[in-house]
């Protein structure tokens, strides 16, 4: 029987052979090796993550990067060099390969990120593009999901839901975001919530071992969430709550912190939105609807069925 | 017009954004960072590098690891880590993923490499396997493609063409063979044959800036490439020279070097066959035929189009 993508992964990290060179392995946004380099490594395909036809090759190049960086940013690192796996289709336009390598270096060089490697390949399949990223942690180390405390705030930066829209490709790693953070103070676990708040919150409290309340009424819903809404027949909390592909950051945060960064605010003017708080792990998982009661957070969002 | 994946990769390797960060970047077997670390990225695709309702899930998860193994190898590495991004067919038999990934864990396991993260995704298209792999350089530091001098001594492992019939799916990367060559003495060039001799040895004269002459009569050529050429109405040295998929080491070593390793062996009793040698260059590439004379080498192999 296919498997869910999380229970999937879930037994991977339970049977793939282990070293004392990987500090960090499967499971977080990004491994963390013996020296503390961090390294991220996720991949974009045409018709799951992107449309070829709709966005281009320069679009699509630039999404395979920035996927990474989220990752890196999730860990509260600093990027340094990105490895490129291309299969291209044999038949595409020419000068695809040229544009996509050139949509990627663009936003590579606006991070001080070296393309380094990869590999180049054509096939009779569509376009797929396979990155590594690796970078260095901050001051703090690497910032995991598994931290989280009962008592933290939860923040959330953006807004959320209806990312399909076109911000999917074109978001803006929080990579400064994460670094303003940790700055402002400690941070107990971060991520990037790529699959779906609902989805995301749940892995990092079940990586950390505790329950957490979501206020419904105070998750920033985005207007593509709300434009999504009105022809889909959900709610737009519902958008915010499980489209995924956000690429927003999920942070818990010692009080202290979280009224620091509030002192400060993000670089940019992001917004950083406090939606709730972590809650000992005997709680749950609970959605705090805007008249006050609570209710079971239905844990779903985007996953790839696993054949 | 669509461009050679050697045409290809030089370009990019002139235009790419650097950084400090990265020591040696596009253009050999794998990048080496500011520490000295070793990154290897190689992507397999079914149709392409194997075919999956022939050697099943198992052998090609195999596959995508012993060639970024293969890689490291290549630079007389140890590796360490590796993270495998899924391109999972959608409508692909239960049991896939989980058949694919052991098949890697158990090359991984023998080798002391820790499966240490990754993305699995499905899709429409055909099963894509990227792999990264991370690894140490051995106590001589990288060895280089780039630093074959006049008088080296070239030389193979192993025998060479007729991959296709099975042994680019089952071969084992020549670790313990570099790290014995480099305990042997100084090296001054190696990689991996990944694309064909007469192409690789050609990237290696590039990079190094020397020329190369390669005795036919010496290069070692497998059983199955004599099996080839039984109907493909080519030589058996042309499937040697051209069929690529080897992933055999090709070494420019100094005399000393190679008279030491001569007298030890490598480990395992894999062969190591002295082909010719490096020369200045403005002799370019000979090919010196049994009887004596040289011709030009023909410098083709395994090269994707890129569109």
């Amino acid at each position: 029987m296919a498997a869910s993508e999380r229970e999937f992964v879930r037994a991977l990290a339970a049977r793939m052979p282990r070293s004392a060179a990987v500090r960090v392995g499967i499971g977080d946004d990004a491994a963390v090796l013996g020296d503390g380099l961090l390294v991220a490594c996720d991949m974009v395909m045409d018709g799951t993550h992107f449309r070829l036809e709709e966005c281009g090759p320069a679009r699509a190049g630039r999404k395979a990067l920035a996927v990474n960086l989220s990752d890196i940013a999730a860990m509260g690192g600093r990027p340094e060099a990105a490895f490129v796996a291309l299969a291209l289709p044999a038949g595409g336009p020419a000068g695809m390969a040229d544009a996509l390598m050139d949509g990627l270096a663009a936003l590579a060089a606006r991070h001080g990120v070296a393309v380094a490697g990869g590999d180049t390949n054509s096939w009779e399949g569509p376009l797929a593009v396979a990155v590594t990223v690796t970078g260095r942690p901050g001051p703090r180390g690497p910032l995991l999901r598994s931290g989280a405390r009962g008592g933290d705030v939860l923040a959330v930066t953006g807004a959320l839901g209806g990312s399909r829209a076109g911000r999917h490709l074109d978001f803006e790693p929080r990579l400064a975001e994460a670094e303003a953070l940790a700055a402002a103070g400690e941070v107990h676990a971060l991520l990037d919530i790529s699959d779906g708040l609902a989805l995301d919150l749940a892995r990092m409290a079940e990586a950390s071992g505790v329950g957490a309340r979501l206020e419904a009424a105070r998750v920033p819903v985005s207007a593509e969430a709300r434009g999504a809404a009105r022809s889909s027949g959900r709610t737009p909390l519902d958008h915010a709550l499980g489209d995924g592909e956000d690429f927003e950051l999920l942070a818990a945060l010692p009080l202290a912190t979280w009224e620091a960064v509030r002192r400060t605010g993000l670089p940019g003017g992001t917004p950083l939105t406090r939606v709730g708080e972590v809650t000992p792990l005997a709680q749950g998982l609970v959605l705090v609807r805007p008249d006050g009661g609570g209710e079971p957070l239905e844990v779903r969002g985007w996953q790839h069925r696993v054949p």
